[in-house]
């Protein structure tokens, strides 16, 4: 149990009580990740009262001080369930992801007079990372830059992009991680120009770009990273230019990095160096993501996200052209926002590199 | 696009129309599998017009026929971009996963008269299967039935579960499958008694059950089988009589399958041969569940669903018992339900292994 993240849930809620849904947010207050298919969990929090644990008894669980656990069977109605400990006159906050086949029921039996989206006091909790989660992020991001630097020799002519991907699960867990953050996406050539390619058998050839998108979790934290290389041959004058500005959009949004600056401000100072190079209708995408347990938590770098940064929140900086008739090319590190600036979690360099 | 399923759906639907949002139903009923992350993905169904697939600038779409593409960027409000399409007076059915994230604004926007879960028009068309998703399930269940053969030959003497899942996608692929239906759960000895294992370095010794309970997807269609082998030793003759009752509380419910029963009286079935044989306390989950695109799709064999089984139904036999003391164990196939009978997707012997 983590009562100082509970605490913070509740100064922040917006409403009575809050149901928490989200395995991962239970996760976050409880210590404990219990991933329930598509049986009904939740974390009941009221403010000076203790957590309730609503769990499918199949889950195996031991006791937790701080915490009180209800469970039920298969088959058992989780609206009656819950009502005896929610008070039908008051507003309840549940999670974003609550379905709709929970939802819904909870509004026809009137579990609670108005039902609001309360993710937002959760969300922002999660968005301001302690010392513990910061000491495991910037591990998780060593693994993935020392991942990158072995993924990048496992190219030859003719291999196709299937056949990377499959070493990397085991080299991850060399190395310490626990898995995958997020399936890696492997790209060559023109593959590359699509921000959400998906795994094929294209093969490797000669003057390919070849972009990695990869990151991994340690003790549940997970690392997120792009370096575009080029296979054997450098890029042309037109690739290297889009390589340069997309390295530029980078380091300029990156050094933008302080506590107290819009969000939107930082995609901005990216966007702007794309824009004025001639390519902003290639940049198609955000220029970030906020990341922790999650590889997309809440909190968007973004020019409709207007919230100011917080010390310690972590996000992805990851500009990119997608150009197919010049170059596809991403270039990403996650950064921790510090008082006066931000520590970049990844010493992968932004170097034109020919593998 | 597949008319004939989307009409289904649009005649068992008890509303005036149906945003799906699900994208496995989105798949099923359109052929294209788009993965959408957090971002929003809709098919509006409405009876006599073309369906409207709402989908994000982000993900390439090529068009297709019998469908009308409604594009959106990140930043746009849902609500707004739905709402020239949907009738405020209408009652709109939603999937039964959509997030309160969506609903909620829904609502609040009053984007429709009434909400509600209309999957169940969805899933009961999903829960019949034609003859080419039949083609597929048998193929994936044949690899199934090769790779359980292969996996029981990877195991050795102080060998770790994780070590010997870690070999298993390898082998699914190389058998023709495109990967898992779910990650595999290895088990061994005591944590056999666990019905969700989770893997562990638990290392393998002498005498020891050895769980594996493994799917693949062929050509996206899921297999899912079980079986429980006894490692260089036999079972005593406690752990041999459970053994023998599941095995029986399998082959008896399974010859119990037909059209026209109800799935709650299979159920009851396997569980009064597990109960007369004294074990009922450690058989603690329903018996088994339909399965197709995905490895749990709607549709129970259990106490609580008392829905009558129908021609070209697939759903799971999967007795357990979970003993501490003596053995933890279940024997699980895929069977689908025929006129007279069912045919089972597995061909893998019942009879205890030594291995």
């Amino acid at each position: 149990m983590n009562p100082d993240r509970i605490e913070n849930v509740l100064n922040r809620l917006e409403a009575d009580a809050m149901l928490v849904s989200d395995p991962y947010a239970i996760r976050y207050l409880t210590g404990k990740h219990i991933y329930p298919g598509e049986r009904f969990l939740g974390l009941l929090l009221k403010r000076n009262e203790t957590p309730i644990l609503f769990l499918n008894t199949l889950f195996p669980f031991e006791e937790m001080k701080g915490l009180k656990l209800v469970s039920y069977s298969d088959g058992d109605d989780i609206c009656e369930l819950l009502s005896p400990y929610i008070d039908p006159s008051c507003t309840l906050g549940v999670d974003k992801t609550l379905p709709a086949r929970f939802l819904l029921p909870m509004q026809k039996t009137h579990l609670a007079a108005d039902f609001i989206n309360g993710s937002i006091a959760v969300d922002k909790t999660r968005a301001v990372k302690d010392e513990e989660e910061l000491k495991l992020m910037r591990k998780s991001s060593q693994i993935n830059d020392e991942a990158m630097a072995i993924f990048k020799t496992l190219v030859h002519e003719d291999v196709s992009e299937k056949e990377i991907a499959d070493q990397t699960l085991k080299i991850y867990q060399d190395l310490g991680a626990e898995g995958y953050s997020f399936e890696p996406i492997v790209a060559f050539g023109k593959n590359a120009a699509d921000p959400h390619h998906m795994l094929d058998d294209t093969k490797l050839q000669i003057g390919d770009a070849v972009l990695f998108d990869i990151g991994c979790t340690y003790h549940g934290y997970c690392s997120d990273m792009t370096r575009t290389f080029f296979f054997r041959k450098g890029p042309n004058e037109k690739a290297k230019e889009v390589y340069e500005l997309v390295r530029k959009a980078n380091e300029d949004a990156t050094a933008s990095v302080k506590a107290g600056v819009r969000l939107c401000d930082i995609d901005k100072t990216a966007r702007d160096v794309i824009e004025n190079g001639g390519y902003g209708q290639y940049f198609t995408h955000r220029l970030g993501h906020f990341i922790g347990i999650e590889d997309h938590e809440y909190g968007d770098v973004s020019a409709a996200f207007k919230d100011l940064t917080e010390e310690n929140n972590v996000f992805s900086i990851e500009p990119g052209i997608y150009d197919p008739e010049t170059l596809g090319c991403r270039i990403e590190d996650l950064v921790v926002v510090t008082k006066d600036g931000c520590e970049v979690l990844n010493h992968y360099p932004h170097d034109i590199e020919i593998i």
